[in-house]
């Protein structure tokens, strides 16, 4: 497993880590199989989304935060419920193909640690399966 | 890998992939196993639900487009940023284990390849693990 | 592949199912490698969140319940339309590295059966990945 540290800088982000994920799959040199891409928090989650326009990035902040509202009664007393809600929609992990060593991703996908809690300094975990 | 094509026909439509899915299995000759069914694409995704009943597919994205108006204003000026959103919500892709070189779905399960943003020609691609 | 059996109690309830998975993954003796929990049901999911402080899990039902209500007018006519949705949003499965046998989980996180059509017999499905 490897893992690399994503540090965040708003309360709410979401940060394209594709590059990343990619570089840990070189060091890997695995041609064939998969690989999870799982964020160890859970007050943030892994998706799988457009990253050529950052809009749609705000976009699903924006769209979440009018899902789960943070400023409602809560029974969760540490004041993030929402962040936790959040990480349980968009999901803990991504699972990604690898062909001839690379990710197998459609032409506009890239893979975003979704931060609901920031700032903070956040781990991504990566597990290929060959 | 495996990829076909489904073509959509409805802006928002949930297609049952399951036999595609179970045909391309086949032809892979995995036995034990699990198979990663992925979608290319960022306005569209993958969910398991009912199949037995097509109103269940109906509700669902009736319920999405409740949960994420379409009519909005959005940073995403391509008018599909309520798709770009549904799409992280229902995920990119769905994890099925192969026993005795079949799926491992329950009674009741499908796969379903969910369109938000169609009609369009989509691609699912099917990656074992064994 | 290995099952274990969930007897859920209420309606809609988070079970944490995380020592099960640990006692199953146990019994595979797989070191290294990836777990897939598999929930086989329509109207119940998975999800990994916070597990030390169960008002978490409260706060989750709660907040699907707001965005998914039960009582509007659903197309399936089974009474359960809504948990219908809630699977497909918060998923059918989680994926869960294995290192040194162990499941390689962050410190805060646990793994959840969640019923929202109980109570009911519910199965886990758990498919390792070496």
């Amino acid at each position: 497993m490897k893992r690399f540290v994503v540090e965040t800088h708003g309360k709410e982000e979401l940060v394209d880590i594709t590059s990343s994920v990619g570089d840990a799959l070189s060091s890997f040199g695995i041609s064939e199989g998969a690989c999870v891409v799982f964020c160890p928090h859970t007050t943030a989650g892994i998706t799988i989304n457009e990253y050529t326009d950052p809009a749609v990035a705000r976009d699903l902040i924006r769209a979440l935060r009018e899902v789960v509202p943070a400023g409602r009664q809560w029974q969760h007393l540490e004041g993030n419920a929402d962040a936790h809600v959040k990480a349980s929609l968009v999901g803990t992990s991504a699972l990604v193909g690898i062909e001839d060593g690379k990710m197998a991703l459609g032409t506009w996908q890239g893979i975003f640690l979704c931060e609901f809690d920031g700032p903070r300094t956040r781990e991504v975990w990566l597990k290929t399966i060959s």
